[in-house]
């Protein structure tokens, strides 16, 4: 080794050290503060059991944005806004009512729940034989005539052993999403579809359906059933396949309203233009008070912002908080943003989304460049002390997702997601779900991404220029 | 590179290869039929419900003795017996009162349980002024004249900002062991510990506490109280330092009676005189159904040899599980197990303890030589789709510790540690708080590492020979 390189790789040595050592201090301080002087669990307190479920154009989804706006200026910041978006206003209306009569006069009450955007059934209810099917290919494999005047029941069970319980969901959500569409073709009468839940319980989980180009004299009524109740309803079927299924719900579609996404902001002192944002989806499902859905990543994405100012950190860049409007059920909220961004030629290097619940936090997800990808990669080891070890390509979040370009890093938190879906859209998502350790340790692990991308700034790999 | 180690590497490469691969599908299987094909939480669902808190010496304790024999005698293994051996018998007796007196007439009533090991209080109860502490080395500087005829109330909190919660246990637990023992020397009366929780509620936390060698008629009572009991005492004793505090315990002392470890063993198809050891503690305390501690660990280490015999496998060498009795306030069964090994000259090479909950497991912690501990660390790459990361130095497990010697590698399952002081000795540890995945995966996860060991044997340093 000749005497420069040494000298060179000493200094470098020296200063990635001492850089080093500042992170630790800091991600320390981050982790301390929110561990023994956090926010995140009174706001999540307040959201869910002040406010309650805020499902869009809901009083509720109104009441969230005033909170959370004056929660936002009352930590200082150098600016807080609304930014309008219309949004769908779907109301589920009184409670829904579902029995399985395996025999002429024996009615089995069955717990369901309306799908969100779902028509509802006539006044007086559906009454129709049950045909179920495991997959929308067995549907088109059945066709009109096994399935003309029956209600469809979409049984598939999510995959028991996928360790990322959210690849399960992502194998079973088609059933939700598209069941009623593709079963009103061959002239299904209604669609019942197994909650997308890994455990056995009586909780029916709602969730976003549509009719795609369907007209509208065609689409049916659509609900999901608990587990519970989906495997009831399987067994009665086989024991006597003339097994009949009612169910009456009232929900409705009004007109679009408007509502607001909430942003806070700290502009940046050195790279004011460079915007980074972090957010969650201030709407939730109307079942439960959507305690991991998301007011886990709303309270998480304003912690961020708080505990930066509380540890005496002024960021380089402009970090936004933005709680998204109609994550669940139209995304408008996302693309407000993402629209608004465009329109005023604002440049957006990284986004960070938490909605993945508030459980202990295990890492992120990134949608990177190979160089931001490994400049994360180098920052594993200030995370091993927090036990934060997974840093994989892979999504990010669905309201940041309009931001994608050529240019920004995505990431989403990973949290343990083994108990997600006991809770997810279901009416036990409710405050006493949430861990405050659990909920604290994601929003320091956020912060703590969040500094580094700030103070290193986020490595862009050039774009190859195409010739005119 | 000369042309042997290139084709030696090469050849190295490939069997090492097809090892990994052979590995790689062994724990997929493993984990496929863990959470597909589980027992572990329809055993547990047994010992929590059907049987319940398992306090050493109680019929509870009998009786999930007699269950898990049985459960193990279906499962086919080569052996299956009871060893006995003597355990304390404590009884809590009647539900206890407490209530602060901030002035005379004024009762606030506050949750408190006896600890375990603790003598009762005179029948009519005790009634004294109260000194609040936060440590042993407080009351040593407060002597006899602050504390002579007061009951003295340890309110150190566990410190919130450490990342496993055990840290924070094992920075306060002195308080709860030896904070009576201490007291009484000083003349106190009674003593108050505040629970061993992170959280704020009204679950009183027991556990074991001991009077050392102090004399018989020195022993005063002590109790646990609630964390947000122990935040009203002290603000009720800021408020007037008058203020007194009354409680009344029952508990009792009996003689030692005979229980079992139950044990159960597949014998070794090479090596049979090799053991290697799997176990959790089936006593618990007697507030709750004990069933993360230890019900999860009993019926985790249970399903190890299960999932072994269900996907087809034949351990080279003798696994054994073993049902410690009597971890909570004794550790008379580890200790009994560790002495007929010894006089039967068995030679145990490994031993894996699982009593940290039934929590998501995150990996273990290896009281090992370095050679096995870098034999550990190779296969990192095999659990990394499992998301089990934490491979470290550290503790392993109470029950295994008497069979410490200069050979065996011991090793502690270390699952999520944030929601497991929440239910700790308290009546809320429930079935309900644990998740069937969570436990499942802890099942899994310790088949895998058992699997491995049994496969490749335990690396052993040879120990230094000392001349005579």
């Amino acid at each position: 080794m000749n005497k420069y390189l040494f000298t060179f790789l000493l200094f470098a040595t020296t200063i990635s050290f001492s850089q080093d050592k500042d992170d630790e201090v800091q991600l320390k301080n981050i982790y301390k503060t929110a561990l023994t002087n956090g926010q995140s669990y009174q706001w999540l307190d307040h959201l869910s059991n002040k406010i309650g479920g805020r499902l869009s154009g809901s009083l509720n989804a109104e009441k969230a944005v005033k909170y959370t706006k004056e929660e936002l200026e009352s930590l200082g910041l150098d600016k807080v806004w609304l930014q309008p978006v219309m949004v769908p206003k779907w109301v589920r209306g009184p409670k829904e009512v579902a029995y399985i009569e395996a025999q002429p006069g024996s009615k089995n009450e069955v717990p369901i729940c309306a799908l969100g955007g779902s028509v509802a059934t006539p006044k007086e209810g559906i009454k129709a034989k049950v045909i179920e099917v495991e997959s929308l290919e067995e549907l088109d494999s059945l066709g009109e005539q096994k399935i003309k005047g029956k209600i469809v029941f979409y049984n598939r069970p999510m995959q028991a052993d996928l360790i990322n319980t959210f690849h399960a969901y992502g194998g079973c959500v088609d059933q939700r999403a598209s069941g009623a569409k593709e079963a009103a073709k061959y002239g299904a009468v209604g669609v019942i579809v197994r909650s997308m839940n890994l455990r056995l319980d009586d909780f029916p989980h709602t969730g976003a359906m549509n009719y795609g180009n369907l007209p509208r004299r065609k689409w049916i009524p659509a609900a999901a059933i608990s587990t519970n109740g989906a495997e009831l309803l399987s067994k009665m079927i086989k024991w006597n396949l003339d097994t009949q299924f009612y169910f009456k719900q009232s929900c409705e579609q009004f007109k679009d309203v408007e509502s607001y996404n909430v942003i806070g902001e700290m502009t940046g002192t050195e790279f004011p233009k460079e915007v980074m944002v972090v957010g969650g989806h201030l709407d939730s499902w109307d079942l439960g008070d959507g305690s991991h859905d998301d007011g886990a990543g709303v309270v998480q994405s304003m912690e961020v912002l708080r505990l930066l100012k509380k540890t005496g950190y002024k960021p380089k860049r402009t970090i936004r908080v933005v709680l998204f409007m109609n994550e669940e059920n139209g995304l408008r909220g996302g693309r407000k943003y993402a629209e608004v961004a465009r329109q005023k030629n604002e440049r957006h290097v990284f986004a960070l989304e938490s909605d993945s619940g508030g459980f202990t936090p295990r890492g992120f997800s990134f949608d990177a460049n190979d160089a931001a990808f490994a400049q994360v990669q180098s920052w594993r080891s200030l995370f091993k002390p927090y036990l934060i070890h997974y840093f994989e390509k892979g999504e990010s979040g669905a309201d940041i997702g309009p931001l994608k370009n050529n240019e920004i890093v995505m990431a989403g938190l990973r949290p343990d997601s083994q108990r997600y879906f006991d809770y997810h859209h279901a009416a036990n998502d409710t405050f006493d779900a949430v861990n405050k350790r659990e909920l604290e340790l994601g929003a320091a692990t956020m912060t703590s991404l969040m500094y580094l991308f700030d103070k290193y700034g986020v490595k862009t790999q050039p774009q190859p220029k195409i010739k005119g």
